[in-house]
């Protein structure tokens, strides 16, 4: 599809009476619209919408399909990937004012709501029903967002990904048919997966315009630790025989030395540079103790120390904000930096493998990459930190990057376990998925034959 | 698609070469995979197939497509709404002899199997491991069929249905091009989850020739125990309390007193002649008898009665062999009858209103139908038993399975939990669905244009 100025002026023609002022083509709104939270270039819309209903959306929607104008479903902005640049110009569409909570359903541990709305503000929703939804990729992303990108996090390893939590959506298609996808039951065999097919579709199939997402019980009790380990081997071996002693850990995290070093310089902390487990158990205070201290048990054999864990409150938050900030420490550990993130998951038998391989091959590249992950499902991540002014950097942290997605693709793995394809990985789809990347590009062009949403994402190109 | 006689011929002609003695056209062949385990009449395929390998599959499938002949895949024959039924003739593929165990990963805790294994068998494998594969739909169903139908089960409260435990899957599509789906990576964003689209999509995108699964941890220890309630309503509030209270139940079944009849009758057992419930709880040796003591407490203040628990093997055998035996012993009940098998599943907070709407609508209509279900997923079974011969019954039995589905998706439900679309469910696609269904229909399209895969199955006629 190839779009011209006046199918953009058409649209943004029509677009105006519906919108008014919640219609936007000024250049802060523009740019606003237009960056990315890692490395990516500044990428400019047409213009930027602000639906406040479905049935807007779905306005939206059939007007740019009639003038050929790509659509951007836009959360929070918190992709790693620039899954909502508009590569292709068009129109963003910003969720922000749809952001309210529907309807909640203690007795059903349900709750839907608008795709707007973010995780904390829903947690701080649900605080006083006992119940709490459990997804936490870092970011105080948009539910939205999260649905569409399969988003998961710290706490997967006990309470699954997306995936496993939205258990029915309401989605605009790209000639602005509105459809509901599964219904409130807890399961059901009721032909093809339409919910599962949109939750990671990344805005290509459909906008979502409403969710219904699966809560939790807020555990009676919480224990939480740190430990440090003489090495990364010990600390992966660890986490492997925590799995298979069947511990439900909520959370298990890996910091390594240099990440460690991170947090130290940015919030005065001082962990000692090696790596280290972070870890938490929910359930009963009985339950939870005893995970505790059984956990320490298997970490000391493995030579762990400083295993010091609490039920407090005010401990587990230091621990936990240290790491949801490391992302943060590290982009502060070199001035001015830009990340590259990557994003590997392997089977757990191979992760010790994956990570060893990356730290050495990032050491002979000269760039800074500390690593950190979900060790309980296999996920890490490395930090580059690149000088986004020198092409060089931004080529060789590309070029770790691709080594690391060949490495976990050679190792049973998956070239993005929880960021998404977006631009950075879209390369890395024809390895990971062979003929089947050619199936989703056939499933595309069934539900958006004039390719309109999010072009020149996620499918094969011309798709 | 018309398929003409000369077409079947032409296709035989050219598999018979490939095959040998491994396609079939004698009428006991063909009759053995023309039955189903419920209501559906006799249909006769073409011809049966036993493959070998994904290589034979995939030039069957070549074959059959460019004759334009119907290609139906066949596990074990246990769907209850008629799946494996050629009903427009064609070639029923047997995985009978692709029954092997791949791999066992214990490190990773998973498996990759051939899709004619079944539950059992590949438990029997597992025994040394440790480790076991939960999904439990009753039947000894083999894992190919369990995927495509999105099979469910006993365990499914703790441990999920097969969309949660298939890792990656290796299919057959129309055209005989081979995909992989998903890695064996515990999570992943990449892309659009092929994995989930052909979980449940009952052979109508692709024949399932290689699975990947995830396995769990044998518990270190099991409790179990059966009560009695006054009535219906007093079992489901208890179940709901359990699950509000977080209690990790592996297993929670509802009977009705109909059903504790027909096992009484059957196994020669005494249950009172009242609803029961059946758990199970599975984990440390603490643990699970903490939580059938909470159990405990919970049924009595719903004024359950004979609650007795136990964690021995043979204790547990009996009952859960009572609750396996349910279907076979209310077939029994009734001499000489077929049974139509209901398949409905809501929120939790409606069970109770549903299963007593349904019991009020069976008593009117004069049909034996005893109820049991999978009470901690909201889904339950009326086995409404029927004299074949007898086409009013067979229409009081379809009008009375029609209100229970009107009745579930009324109440946010659907109209099958775990037993598929298959020949009975079709009609109510549209209704659950809406213009889903029509997306559905789509994909079917874009993917097998010639509708040779399982045709007048799931999508929408002419889809």
């Amino acid at each position: 599809m190839t779009k011209t100025e006046a199918q953009v002026e058409a649209a943004i023609a029509a677009l105006g009476p519906l919108l008014g002022q919640r219609l936007s083509l000024s250049k802060s709104d523009l740019a606003q619209h237009g960056r990315s939270e890692s490395y990516f270039p500044l990428t400019l819309p047409d213009a930027v919408a602000w639906p406040e209903t479905t049935t807007e959306v779905a306005r939206i929607v059939a007007i740019c399909a009639q003038h050929a104008v790509p659509v951007v479903a836009w959360g929070t902005g918190t992709s790693l990937e620039g899954h909502a640049l508009a590569v292709r110009g068009g129109l963003v569409v910003d969720f922000s004012r749809m952001n309210r909570v529907l309807e909640i359903r203690p007795e059903d541990m349900d709750v839907t709501v608008q795709p707007g709305l973010t995780r904390e503000a829903l947690n701080e929703e649900l605080r006083a029903t006992g119940l709490f939804f459990p997804v936490d990729p870092g970011a105080n992303a948009a539910l939205g967002g999260m649905a569409a990108t399969r988003a998961s996090g710290t706490t997967t390893v006990r309470y699954g990904t997306m995936r496993d939590n939205v258990l029915a959506l309401e989605v605009v298609l790209a000639d602005g048919r509105v459809i509901r996808t599964g219904t409130r039951a807890r399961k059901s065999a009721a032909g093809f997966d339409l919910t599962g097919l949109m939750v990671g579709s990344e805005g290509t199939l459909g906008l979502i315009t409403e969710l219904t997402l699966r809560l939790h019980g807020q555990p009676e009790a919480i224990s939480a630790g740190v430990c440090a380990f003489a090495d990364m081997g010990s600390a992966v071996a660890a986490v492997t025989d925590t799995i298979q002693m069947g511990l439900p850990m909520a959370r298990i995290e890996f910091v390594d030395a240099a990440t460690a070093a991170a947090v130290n310089a940015y919030a005065g902390m001082g962990f000692p540079l090696v790596p280290h487990l972070l870890v938490e158990f929910h359930g009963s205070e009985a339950a939870v103790a005893e995970h505790a201290a059984a956990f320490g048990e298997i970490v000391a054999d493995h030579g762990a120390t400083g295993f010091d864990w609490s039920v407090r409150a005010e401990d587990r938050k230091a621990l936990w904000t240290m790491r949801h900030n490391a992302y943060y420490a590290i982009l502060a550990s070199r001035r001015g930096a830009r990340a590259l993130v990557t994003d590997i998951c392997v089977p757990i038998s191979r992760l010790a493998q994956a990570v060893e391989e990356t730290q050495a091959d990032i050491a002979t590249s000269g760039l800074p990459g500390p690593i950190l992950g979900h060790v309980g499902d296999g996920n890490f991540h490395a930090i580059l930190l690149i000088d986004e002014t020198r092409p060089d950097e931004i080529e060789v942290a590309k070029a770790l990057s691709r080594r690391m997605v060949e490495r976990a693709l050679a190792l049973g793995g998956t070239s993005t376990g929880e960021h998404g394809v977006g631009l950075g990985k879209r390369d890395f789809m024809a390895a990971e998925h062979g003929e089947g990347w050619a199936v989703m590009g056939e499933i595309k062009r069934a539900l958006d034959p004039a390719n309109i949403l999010n072009p020149g994402k996620l499918v094969p190109p011309g798709g």
